[in-house]
């Protein structure tokens, strides 16, 4: 049993027990030309989202860039999660994707991680209709096959998938590091109120202060 | 398979599919001498959390008591859960209740239920160690026993422990209903962040116009 | 709540609340070329798996294919779960098949369905890498997504990967239906001494009586 | 990632990896007065069920006293499973164990472990209603929690909820030691026909050699 004096969440990352989980960056969500925008005019992305893909394509996606790189060089497990029906029709996504209307189809090209953060040769994806990944996928239990412990999340958004995420790892026993400037929600405002309600769940940390704990 | 059309979250409680859920409105963290607050001073509770027993003793308390009598009278299923370990040494509590120091020993008065909202007679309460009840209990396969279809839920604190239920419970299919004015949380802010952003999981609805829906 | 007079696991099946499972027949193990034989000369097949080929061949896939036909041509979901890791190089399998040395890489050909089984467009299939189907996959989200309620199981073999479905989905509360003669074992005692064990938990019948039961 | 050489099942103890789980040891089934037997009369116990006592009183429950004194001196965690609903009506309870009638109020006598292997002050004790204890109640989750590897399983009976549970249990990743001497069934042909059937998911020992691996 494990002593509890020396338990913290403040512990750096090492890397054979840990993962790298990047969450819901698709063509869906992440481009202007996803199915959640294409509907839009440039006008109304510009007044609505303009806040959200300026963190998006700035910050989080080029950090994300980053810890892929570094991760992989370190031999770190990349994992991904995607919302994606398991079928075409969607027959199979949870009521609450069927009560929105959600369907991303199996195989659809909104389905796919955007190009700039591609899954390399044999990373896997978990195709999920539901916000926690934990809930609708077995990624316990493939990391629990892995024997990871430490579970790095970052993605979008902050608020919803990632948040979910994060409380259900938590609650799992995975030490969980939130990076936070490689998340990003609609608004700014969003994006704050979860870092602030969810910091007893995890540590936050920056891209660049998580890059300092891999070896070089 | 469920035809789509006419899914819809705001669909009025039929009793025989429903349950209620109290979440965590235990000696502990509920009353003024409960152990999270009993090393603090009258002064410091005044200073720091004024608004929290406020909303607590002059709304959400009351709130509750009318909605467990209505849910009692109109026989839908009542659950509680609550912070409590499965031991007296807390050894089997979650990693996150341990870095947390965090234990509330099996059968320990912090662990109880509030007087006011005492469980009845042969009316179920589940004993956690996280956050969601959905992960660390079997409730899931309860309600699936009972045939429950809609959650109704409400308890502590609004942006914890009763918004990561609410979270699961609609990603595992549940209808949930958010009682609003049956929740709280230490600041006004944080409840009224956590009810927007996760207002598309639930319908939230008020005490009152819940009871409305019931059989007089 | 469900009444409970009227209750019983010898219910008919109802088309809409059912589901069709298909369990590991696959290249694999189901041919003579697969894995699992390859490395046996035509003698030692003959002497050690005559039983189980004659079984397989003459008696169970040729039962399949009637009720992949039939349940098909009254739209029941028809699933399978093969035994396959989501990885090539396996590090996702669980730790009993990395103990067998067991490792069936993602999209090899031992781990299709054989060619006289094979998923139709838009069907489920569901890697797996332990004997339940339940406990290393989320086919229990789907088949709940799916308003399943009923599953049919068949495949192989009796005594593991079926009876550990059969087990599992029947404490999850499914009205399960064995189809005897769809199901295979190495050897005959096996495979009776199986379906003694298990038939408190399930509905055992022929695949003439299941098809009986079919709308024509 | 766990390097697969050396992987293996047969591996000694480890106390402070390990716990000893008791399935199903209770009045109900254990006791010739309890619920299972009371409205039998002696003559059909001696023609029906003498091997099953023979084993149990002469043999299972000698052998599970002398693990529990031998586990408690090493400060192993011990563990019980006993079939008990959470609800006096058993409202609660599976669909398989409502279709077999079967209800253990929470609480009743039935539902005691019997008193030669009766529970120490803050051991626990999972109530479930599924064969398999991980499907009914959150005894993975606590397992986890206690850091436990190795899982040693007896009880009763062999063939149904003792099977269920190891059969899950190394679908989880436990290495699961199952003592064979402290298992019963209603015939001896079941209990050897269930140590057959998964003696691939276990190590299979006797009471005298498991103990010869604790320290003394």
């Amino acid at each position: 049993m494990a002593a509890e004096s020396n338990l913290t969440r403040e512990r750096p990352l090492v890397p054979e027990d840990s993962a790298l989980l990047i969450v819901d960056v698709q063509n869906l969500c992440a481009r202007r030309d996803g199915g959640e925008f294409k509907a839009r005019s440039d006008a109304e992305i510009a007044r609505d989202y303009a806040a959200y893909f300026a963190q998006l394509e700035e910050v989080a996606v080029p950090n994300m860039q980053r810890l892929l790189k570094a991760f992989r060089a370190a031999s770190v497990e990349v994992l991904y999660t995607t919302i994606e029906s398991l079928t075409r029709d969607g027959r199979d996504r949870s009521l609450d994707y069927k009560i929105s209307g959600f369907n991303v189809p199996k195989g659809a090209w909104d389905a796919k991680v955007i190009d700039e953060l591609a899954p390399e040769d044999d990373e896997m994806v978990f195709p999920k209709s539901s916000s926690s990944v934990f809930i609708s996928t077995n990624i316990d239990y493939v990391l629990r096959n892995l024997g990871v412990k430490q579970l790095v999340i970052c993605g979008l958004r902050t608020d919803h998938c990632v948040e979910s995420a994060i409380r259900d790892a938590c609650d799992l026993g995975y030490l969980v590091t939130q990076v936070t400037d490689a998340c990003a929600s609609i608004t700014q405002e969003r994006h704050e109120n979860s870092l602030r309600t969810i910091k007893g769940y995890c540590r936050q940390v920056t891209t660049e202060a998580l890059l300092a704990e891999l070896p070089c």
